[in-house]
């Protein structure tokens, strides 16, 4: 009967027993105990895939940095504020996991000196060295046993080009790309539009919608993509 | 009888006819469409000063950088991103006002470029020249004709030293001194711990509160000392 199918896809999930890494949000990395350098992300993405993750079945692990977002259900939850936080968590369970998603937006760069007491301004100008915080995506992609790995692409320009580089120099298996300067696409919205892009040469355009629909397709094509490999 | 008291009291609010202009809030710097400078401020100590300030019968008007607050109740709230938008609101509203509160954390220094597309990163490190922001403490101070002007010091260190400074070097009437490093004290809590010195020579503890009671104690404290100027 109906009821039956429908029953029997509800309790049969696609991604049941599958253990998800999902990191979400900006990292913030302080100058002084009052200044720090951050960006826009408002890790809206990440947590709608951790949501859909966890009511198809996942087993679903969520490293946030600092959002003011509520946990989805049946989520664990880990919160972390700088880059290297970030990194040490996503490298800690990244070991036994079936897909890892680093949806957050980690700063590349980091202060070279942190001040444990509150710069004082003075006239003129000011210059501030930054190094390069640690490339989790990279590691993550060096570390790689068998997790199917995306990582995201945050571009303003020539972002399929970018994108597509950066699947290759990361070894992931697919990215997600995400053209901020779209209307309706990007950060602070609800709403998002993302190419998605398989190493194995899937290329799908995921036009504007809810974040959490975005977040079921790219769920459902990842899905895809691990069947195939089972077959 | 203890009625007319009451009543009279809830009907003769000791701010009515006064005009106030209260900052709040942090700002964004930009660096690119994606990364930006920011401090710790939440909005929360400037936003309670609105709420209490219209409640006590003031025409409040609130410029708020980027936070989640609601806008209280009967005040006009402005909302703006950087510095330079804050010092342009804060200047145009500034002349008809009895009082100004500058709670708000402007950014001292900004990025000298702004790239309008994301810049890339690469290998080393990286050196950020930052230029300083327009002074709107001092601007204000140095403009000022009647207006009652407070502003904030957030220190993490010899707090009534600095403080102290700021209130003669900016021309204030009083400084309302922040020691962010103090429990419970500071800009993400709800409560806070201050110390109100004015330059007529009031230096006032307000011990740890909400962030509402706080704003009282401070606008009862301005009260006085404009009731004291009328006599």
């Amino acid at each position: 009967t109906i009821i039956d199918v429908i029953e029997n896809h509800l309790i049969n999930p696609s991604l049941k027993d599958k253990k998800i890494l999902i990191s979400a949000g900006p990292t913030r990395e302080s100058i002084d105990p009052i200044r720090f350098f951050t960006n826009h992300s408002s890790g809206k993405m990440g947590f709608a895939l951790a949501e859909e993750a966890a009511r198809l079945g996942a087993e679903v692990t969520l490293i946030a940095g600092p959002v003011s977002l509520n946990t989805p259900r049946n989520v664990k939850r880990v919160d972390v504020t700088t880059a290297e936080e970030m990194f040490q968590q996503m490298s800690m369970y990244y070991p036994n996991q079936d897909i890892v998603i680093k949806a957050a937006a980690v700063a590349d760069y980091r202060p070279v000196v942190i001040h444990d007491r509150k710069m004082k301004k003075s006239d003129g100008n000011l210059s501030i060295d930054m190094e390069r915080t640690k490339d989790i995506l990279l590691t993550l992609g060096e570390m790689k046993t068998t997790q199917y790995l995306v990582g995201f692409a945050a571009e303003t320009d020539e972002i399929l080009t970018y994108g597509k580089q950066k699947l290759e120099k990361k070894h992931l298996d697919a990215i997600v790309i995400n053209d901020v300067k779209a209307e309706g696409a990007g950060f602070a919205t609800s709403t998002n539009a993302v190419t998605f892009v398989s190493k194995k040469g899937i290329e799908k355009d995921l036009p504007l919608a809810t974040k959490n629909v975005i977040a079921q397709e790219i769920l459902e094509l990842i899905h895809l993509e691990l069947k195939d490999e089972e077959k």
